[in-house]
């Protein structure tokens, strides 16, 4: 059996840096590369390392083909009442960023501010961003639509997305609660690593094969489609997801057939909603802390020992990993260092 | 074997008129009791019978307690942009119904109108009020906050309501989607109705006991709490519920222990939240239905043969109960008749 080598830690400080620079080295502007490389790194401080600096390679790639615009600048529309952000074909980090941003500047004045978001790059880790709006007060909800990769036992393939949902909330006194899923049993992620680390099997309640009938075996799986999650309901949630987040943006969905090809397809064609919500005008600050303190005190109480709330074990991770570094594992460091020298500013970062 | 009378079944005007009056009887004006009636009828049109006019006799027992106030005027206010509806202690029906009404004119002048929802009777289906909203052109989506019913292993007790969510769009050419769930794996009614019926065992991932364990033992489930569907992500998902219907309403939650008492305590205190969205302000009426129509088309195309999207199963039970008329089972008939006969409006319809 081989042990993989320890990752090496390096400070959120240094890595956001680095990454900055290296999507500068894309066409992106400092400023741009900074908003960037800031919901890149605390995503990887959240401990959600696979949405996090690891994508970071495959950004540069898409940046350097033309397929995310690193001159981007999200524009905004206002139709009677809801905004509508176009990314202008950016980062997804920089154009949600700006949605959030505008959005919260709004909510300054107006309870409910929703905001249809196009043309985006993959926004990676969603609750990311109504993180943010949470620590600023607010209550955010955000959810995107993906190409289909979901389908009930039966199908003949992908039929939906599994069309990610996260939502925040300031907690008095607390760290904010924070969650974040997808509609799928798992993460179709979870599928390619069992298949690249040889296993035989997976659980039978993950995934279907190409014949849409329930299947144990990964490379069946990933010809096939991910199974929602609580079966119809999460299909069902799915839809509200692709309503939301697609046609109440315009957008049309591909063909079956054409279905996977467009996972494959631009990068920065990413459609998404977003709702921010100021409970100081929705009901009044005091009203708002009360409540949400009641519920979440009643639940951390009914709830075992040891129990947390979403977003608690983040925050955990966060502190820890503002002390000790964010742990780089060698993979991605040897990958991080080849991204360096392609594009000429390396990965000479020293580990704590 | 006993083998159970066949249900005889009468018409939906008959049957709304009837229940109409019945609710006139205690104290509703006429109008205020034809919404009621319509709504509870419709509901059982659509085959939703646990939800439907099998309600009314426990809805006249709360109306003539004063649970429920028959005079109920519901009160509309706008807190900077967000609508909020004081229900007023009247019934669910009539007090959904106006705020679905409210927000839908508000909605011809705002893309997306959002409504809290205080002091309402049990909403009973949510998919009726959405339906509505949808045949009018809206996307319409209803959340309700319960009193504490799940938890998940390990808790001491109930933590959070199976918080039902509903929506609503209409599709070109075809019955609208109408999809309705609450976030437990099943309804508390299944295990009642197993336990009713001698069943000495249920699923074990349905609910647990009152040791937080998971249990196959229906009475111990009864005293225990429900499992959220798809575990953590049900959970999660019933407090995003609880945020938007109970924190932004102000509602303050019952401390651990009396969570159970709640469920017994007022009729009249629920709270939901609302969002009508009219989408030819949202992104125009032709890319909406271009939209909706497509990625409907590539979820029918890629399911099975004799697939169904939500809402098209109720939508073919209405054009048949429509037609042969609402069934009534044995029991219930016997409960409407002595409603009837106690409230001095006898059930004497005549079956189809």
């Amino acid at each position: 059996m081989k042990v993989a080598p320890a990752p090496e830690a390096f400070t959120a400080d240094a890595l956001q840096r680095w990454v900055a620079a290296v999507l500068a080295t894309q066409g992106m502007d400092a400023a741009a590369a900074t908003v960037g490389a800031k919901v890149m790194v605390r995503t990887s401080l959240r401990g959600i390392d696979t949405h996090g600096v690891s994508r970071l390679p495959g950004y540069v790639d898409r940046l350097a083909s033309g397929e995310i615009n690193p001159r981007a600048a999200p524009r905004f529309e206002n139709h009677h009442g809801l905004l509508r952000c176009d990314g202008d074909g950016g980062l997804g980090q920089l154009v949600a960023t700006a949605a959030i941003d505008r959005a919260m500047a709004q909510a300054r004045s107006t309870a409910v501010v929703p905001c249809g978001i196009v043309h985006a790059g993959h926004l990676a880790a969603l609750g990311t961003f109504v993180l943010t709006a949470a620590e600023s007060g607010f209550f955010a909800l955000l959810c995107q639509r993906t190409p289909p990769i979901m389908a009930m036992p039966g199908s003949r393939g992908p039929v939906i997305g599994n069309n990610p949902i996260a939502f925040a909330v300031p907690v008095p006194g607390q760290a904010p609660l924070v969650f974040d899923m997808a509609h799928s049993v798992v993460a179709r992620g979870h599928v390619m690593q069992a298949q690249r680390e040889g296993a035989q099997t997976i659980p039978g309640d993950w995934a279907l094969g190409p014949d849409g009938r329930p299947t144990t075996d990964p490379a069946l799986a990933l010809k096939g489609a991910m199974q929602p999650m609580a079966g119809h309901k999460g299909l069902g949630l799915a839809m509200l997801v692709e309503c939301l987040a697609g046609s109440l943006n315009g957008v049309i969905a591909d063909p079956p057939g054409q279905a996977t090809a467009s996972l494959q397809g631009s990068a920065a064609d990413v459609s998404a909603f977003l709702i921010v919500i100021n409970p100081a005008l929705a009901i009044g600050q005091d009203a708002f802390d009360v409540s949400i303190g009641a519920w979440m005190q009643a639940f951390r109480d009914g709830s075992g020992p040891g129990s947390r709330y979403p977003g608690q074990r983040q925050a955990s991770c966060e502190a820890q990993r503002l002390a000790d570094g964010i742990p780089i594992p060698a993979g991605l460091r040897a990958e991080l260092r080849q991204l360096g020298a392609r594009v000429g500013h390396p990965f000479d970062l020293l580990p704590l």
